[in-house]
């Protein structure tokens, strides 16, 4: 993972802030928030708040008591244990793109996705430094049977990668499951409690109704110590009003409703503050991502996440278009900036989003990564402010009229001095030529098969793969049995 | 113009920023600039600097002394009124590409640029909003003598734009003829002497080099109180050493030094602290731009012009691909953010590069004007924090559950309430294939056409017109007669 080095943009005033949170209290405690579980709704009701059929109206010293308990920083386990992550404070943790039914590369064209697809990108995840989590369901690998496909999308994460990775949220069940073979891969339910294993993605279904299958995940995850990342799903105009300060608001009321939830089942359970908002585009009635309003977005949500002092997920490599071209790249840079200078803690979809979360691309995971190795030096890197770093000796060594290039402070730097690029061509005009005139996207396509070419299997356990067989051969049985 | 709302972002601690003053007081005493031309080094002999042959050793009293007397902010001239610009403060002013001598589009392919491509680009910036100066040498018109080309150059920003522009900088004579031509629109030399009418780019041959060429034309637009731009041409790893912090001290002596020279030679001139500042990629030992170097050292420049109170020019969409492609968008927005956060001036470069400054483009020009738009939405728009923002009445209307595409509150806002594209696609795939599956260059390509069917001629005074084609006329007669 990464330390971001950066202090964090606040594009909020303190009062603004306030405002904010007035205004999210007010809907929390005023129109209140739909919870479709009634195991959900026992826990508030224990806590003293007011319940009309589901719907649950707040007050402020709860919540405030509640998130109180929430830290500030928390681990979570990977098999590899250099790959450890800890979520949270100046850190930073990058995940694939989540959830797309579609997958398009440049040979093979936009086609639904295969489990085939989803291992493809979790050997890609493991094969890039800059990708610190597996990620969740990547891809809907659509040619495996619907109620069991959490199960193989799990145990690819576990097989094909050694870093942490994120657990079926779909139902409750499907949380058990994810909990169970996190479980086997970790030595005990007690040790994964100890130290959580498993990240869990729960969309609010906004405006402020949590329903009953997220709600399931939620209640199953927050019982296992493993963190929830409560996210109100916000595209403006929709979801949310047409006012950003009013989304901002009814965004922080719902995370911080679920919040109060998770530390209502288990106190002091890891939990993010999750935020994924942007806009409709009114004139094609489509979402718009990647746009002005994302991005202040983006910066206002983790300053409200760190008004709370709450572990924070919010932006990400986004974009509606529907290629990896010009498009693709400006409306992701427009979020990813605002991700590095928010300080967002974890950023799903850091590389692989297409077509407003409808298609993964193979070519954009190779283009996003590139930003995210630029960022990455900005962050270790920064600017070195030591004797090299002002490198008087070479200043004065090349004079006035003079060439650096050659300067005895060159020769000791020009191997590490600067950023070195990975996709990006600074050939020369005639020799880009030469080398066949590749776009960005052409030379993404060589690069994801070469990652690929490159990925080193991180082998596992035979006892534990065998256990997890096991396991999954149980479950597939029993589901497809209650099918019946 | 814009005015920029978002708070700058200092990358920079206050110790490192004295850091960097040091550093740069000391190169300009103890190594020195070189200023290659008698009346430059009379100004400093004056101010009682040492100077060894061409080379002027500076001290801090007299910098300092000097640049206090330089102007925070300070209004340019348009033909049009409405366009008169201010440099500094809050305000942001853009420019296109500046200097390529080769132009592409997708039709025509790459090829050596003519005064109609730099015609046709002065028609773009006039019909785009977010362009707010014509621009100098937008692209060097091949087709036209070397020696006179200047002069069709400001023609054409005087005759088919009437925003501000730049003049010539290649001489003292060129320097000479774009202030007359200036003189001629604007009511005479004295009119413009009170109210500039005309920007200057002064490059330094860096490293810590003037040379005569370039000082002829800074001395001459000092004299006639036009604002110089004095910045370093900064490549790292050639013109300025492998390490970031000695390359912005030496580019803060290489600025200071000019700066120091235009108020010897008029005490409160306008003039801008300029940034051009870049590294070499030393695998193909080509400049690239759009790096993690030229990022931090936009945001580090800005600050250190913050630091002297000097107005600042630096950034702009700068990328070293060869094409319109992903690559040349996150470049560019590899930059741009910087730039807007880095509270930049005057963004030369702000639509239109590509391929390190050699190539400007058709295309490019649109897609970095949608990155524009992007921004202009943010410091124009920003989040609203009154009643309306807030939304409440659509948040209790709808309620949990609903949706908000139908509220009163939606309905007040759908038109204006968000950012609406220009052309970046938001349909969905089904449509976006049937409306010929796009990508952004191809976009682009029919937007540019459109934009130069849509450009509105300003006209021009027909007397004014005549003065300066018999100008011209007269010089051009001059300068070839001299060639003879």
């Amino acid at each position: 993972m990464w330390t971001n080095t950066l202090k964090p943009y606040d594009i909020l005033s303190e009062e603004q802030v306030q405002q904010i949170d007035d205004h999210a209290m007010l809907i929390l405690q005023e129109i209140g928030v739909d919870f479709l579980h009634p195991r959900a709704l026992d826990h508030f009701r224990r806590a003293g708040l007011k319940i009309e059929e589901n719907r649950v109206h707040f007050d402020r010293a709860v919540i405030e008591e509640q998130i109180k308990k929430v830290p500030a920083t928390f681990p979570v386990q990977a098999r590899n244990p250099k790959n450890a992550i800890v979520i949270g404070g100046n850190h930073m943790v990058n995940a694939p793109v989540y959830g797309p039914p579609f997958i398009t590369d440049l040979d093979r064209g936009r086609r639904g996705a295969t489990i085939d697809d989803f291992t493809n990108f979790d050997k890609m995840a493991q094969a890039t430094p800059q990708i610190h989590c597996a990620g969740g369901t990547i891809v809907e690998p659509e040619d495996l049977p619907l109620e069991t496909r959490h199960l193989d999308m799990v145990y690819s994460h576990i097989r094909w990668t050694d870093m942490p990775f994120m657990g079926s949220v779909i139902s409750e069940e499907n949380a058990r499951d994810s909990i169970e073979m996190a479980s086997i891969v970790f030595g005990g339910r007690e040790a994964i409690e100890k130290t959580p294993a498993l990240l869990a993605l729960v969309n609010v279904n906004s405006p402020l109704r949590y329903d009953d299958r997220m709600l399931g995940a939620l209640l199953e995850y927050a019982a296992a110590n493993q963190p929830v990342i409560a996210t109100p799903f916000l595209m403006a105009g929709a979801m949310s009003p047409m006012g950003l300060a009013g989304t901002l608001a009814q965004q922080t009321a719902e995370a911080l409703a679920g919040i109060t939830l998770i530390q209502l089942v288990r106190p002091g359970a890891p939990c993010i503050y999750g935020s994924f908002l942007t806009n409709i585009d009114m004139q094609s009635g489509s979402p718009a991502f990647g746009t002005p309003e994302s991005a202040m977005g983006i910066l206002a949500s983790a300053q409200m996440a760190r008004h709370y002092k709450l572990p924070f997920r919010g932006g990400g490599a986004l974009t509606s278009s529907k290629g990896p071209d010009a498009q693709a790249a400006y409306e992701s840079m427009m979020c990813m900036w605002p991700t590095v200078l928010g300080g967002v803690h974890f950023v799903l979809h850091a590389a692989g989003w297409l077509e407003s979360a409808l298609l993964a691309s193979y070519e954009k995971f190779i283009i996003d990564v590139e930003a995210l190795r630029m960022f990455e030096w900005i962050l270790s890197r920064g600017i070195p402010f030591d004797d090299e770093g002002f490198a008087m000796d070479g200043i004065r060594e090349v004079g006035p009229g003079g060439h650096h290039l050659g300067s005895e402070h060159t020769m000791r730097h020009y191997r590490t001095g600067f950023y070195r690029p990975w996709i990006s061509s600074t050939e020369n005009f005639d020799r880009w030529q030469r080398n066949g005139s590749r776009t960005a996207d052409r030379v993404a396509n060589e690069k994801w098969k070469q990652l690929l070419k490159d990925y080193a299997d991180p082998g596992i356990d035979s006892g534990v793969d065998a256990q997890l067989q096991a396991f999954i051969e149980v479950r597939k049985d029993a589901i497809l049995h209650a099918r019946v």
